[in-house]
């Protein structure tokens, strides 16, 4: 069989996807302040408050495992019909249109019950907002990468690189956040990826071993700089975390203002989102746009998936939120065998013994990471 | 690539391997009297005793690794020069008799020292011997199984079938010996075991899903028989783990004579190792031995495996005596994979994604073992 993350191996969905990673949420009426964030509240209280973030922790992560999971099978389906009829640049736009109006939305009802605020209030000057477009640029030099990469691995091979971001999510997460992780989560974040690995092998998959140096380079330096987006996204809701070490660019988004409405700082983040995406509308699609509307294509699926990523962009904003990168990590994971778990159903996919091996790596890895935790 | 265990999948080799869990040791001046075995001592006694304990676990456990690596690529060596030319169970007989031959030869070390007493002398009971057989008994059940579960699967995946032997090694070391594994232990040893499975994995192991349910039936019954033959033999050398729970017959065998030498009991289990390879020479190569002599065929080669299974036989004794059932499993899982990684350089294979994949998991897994008993 083919995990889904191989089946929906084309550059598009890769594309969309990987600009999920530098959403942020809406959080609507859960923890709108970042001065009375939920994980500053538990510093110095008891059991009852742990519990209610251990409860909104699973929830969701749990969203964000279901939604990762569907969105795949969304993306399988549409390809059912044929290929992509619309242009995927102009569903990326309005993916981040989307979620810049619902930020707007939360922002409205914070200033219905609170009133405007210096902290809340929409305008903004060059100096706050120079740093937000840095997670965006890290992704667009990924994504530029990534055409140069397919030189030296085909489109399979470069699947199964892509399971080294665990790697360096976990090295990253450790060396900028300075978290501790135990050695046995660390066992466990190896397992994760080996796991991940065995359960896309096919049997082409051999040939990923005769990558030249070049290809791994930017495999390495391509995991690198979607790892560090990653946390430098988690660093930008956590100000409790932000350590000296982490550049200043990290630094000046955060001690500038700590106590700036999370939703404000959305709200600029999807703005410089749809930037980019205009931009990427116009080197890439202007032609279709201008002959066939913005719209040609689009399907009641298309509207789904562009729905789909919105909240998935919300659901990482959270998961950031109330957990970290790493949990992000395993969810993504998890999504990945749900789906070709669903896929057997949907679509008459066959599970491969590697898979059934994987699955079973990837879930000790689960148990291990949290077993991990208890004896810290 | 195709690590050894497949590469010497052929019938004859799984049988001359399985016997080899049959072996008791020959001790030789280490731990000859059972009534003062070093883990005895080491319960009442301080760090020094511990230290020397570790360390000959250490060595008889690279032994046994060391062995059984280098018997696999003595059978790959054997086989490059064409077929095998030697009747296979006149070489497990001429195992048996070397096994015999150095049970004795300790025994008369230990004569020369100690005198004949009670405890050493070689006559005995039937009563004492009647429950010997056993193991031999299992094996041999084991091994007319082989021969019928061919009809459902084929060779290679009956290879991956018997990694169901890791699993069933734990859960009888649990049910029967009652020493507890912790949590992290079994996460260890379910991953042991996919790590082994994924290593062994080629372009054809997919097949083995298809197997029928008696195939599966009978895989799991052959991996219990093995794994209660191992467990019994560990009982066999441990008198003080001996409890109600295991059998009559386990019973009989420690309890009667607790003092009893472990070379007399060694001595007579060969023996009937020799009476059960006697009767297979009978049926199955009786017109070759009378026509072409009892050694035809033997070459530098195969006295040089008759001379690793001998050695190979005595670190497993030694492994169970002075570790366990578990640290064998992870001993002969290890050697699987460096016959593999000696292979490259010796026959040019090629090591396949899954192998350093399932290589990767075994590692972790070994990791956790030992991470897990710190824990408890």
């Amino acid at each position: 069989m083919q995990p889904n993350r191989s089946v929906s191996g084309d550059m598009e969905y890769r594309k969309i996807k990987d600009e999920d990673n530098i959403e942020d949420g809406v959080g609507g009426d859960i923890g709108t302040s970042r001065g009375v964030s939920p994980s500053t509240v538990a510093s110095f209280s008891g059991g009852a408050i742990d519990r209610l973030q251990w409860k909104r922790k699973t929830i969701v992560t749990l969203a964000l495992t279901i939604l990762t999971s569907s969105q795949a099978i969304l993306i399988v389906w549409s390809k059912r019909a044929g290929k992509y009829d619309y242009s995927v640049t102009t569903a990326n736009f309005m993916v981040e249109t989307l979620k810049c109006a619902l930020s707007l939305a939360a922002l409205a009802r914070i200033w219905k019950k609170q009133g405007v605020t210096e902290d809340n209030r929409l305008s903004t000057t060059f100096d706050e907002v120079k740093v937000y477009p840095i997670p965006a640029a890290l992704y667009l030099v990924k994504n530029l990468l990534q055409y140069y990469i397919f030189a030296y691995v085909n489109a399979p091979g470069y699947q199964i690189l892509k399971n080294l971001n665990i790697i360096s999510t976990g090295v990253l997460y450790r060396i900028i956040l300075k978290k501790q992780l135990s050695e046995i989560q660390w066992a466990a974040f190896i397992l994760l990826c080996a796991g991940c690995t065995t359960a896309q092998l096919n049997p082409t998959s051999d040939r990923v071993l005769q990558t030249p140096f070049q290809g791994w380079m930017m495999a390495i330096v391509m995991a690198l700089l979607s790892g560090f987006a990653g946390v430098y996204t988690e660093v930008n809701f956590k100000a409790e975390f932000a350590p000296q070490s982490f550049g200043a660019a990290a630094h000046a988004i955060i001690k500038k203002r700590p106590s700036r409405n999370i939703n404000v700082q959305n709200f600029w983040l999807y703005v410089f989102g749809m930037i980019f995406n205009a931009m990427a509308i116009l080197v890439q699609d202007f032609d279709a746009v201008v002959n066939k509307g913005f719209f040609h294509g689009y399907t009641l699926i298309t509207t789904l998936m562009i729905l789909n990523h919105a909240l998935s962009g919300i659901a990482v904003s959270m998961v950031m939120k109330y957990a970290d990168n790493i949990v992000k990590v395993y969810s993504t994971s998890v999504a990945m065998l749900l789906t070709a778990v669903v896929s057997v159903f949907l679509f008459d996919f066959h599970l491969s013994l590697a898979f059934f091996l994987g699955s079973t790596v990837v879930s000790v890895s689960v148990y291990l990471h949290s077993a991990g935790k208890l004896q810290r």
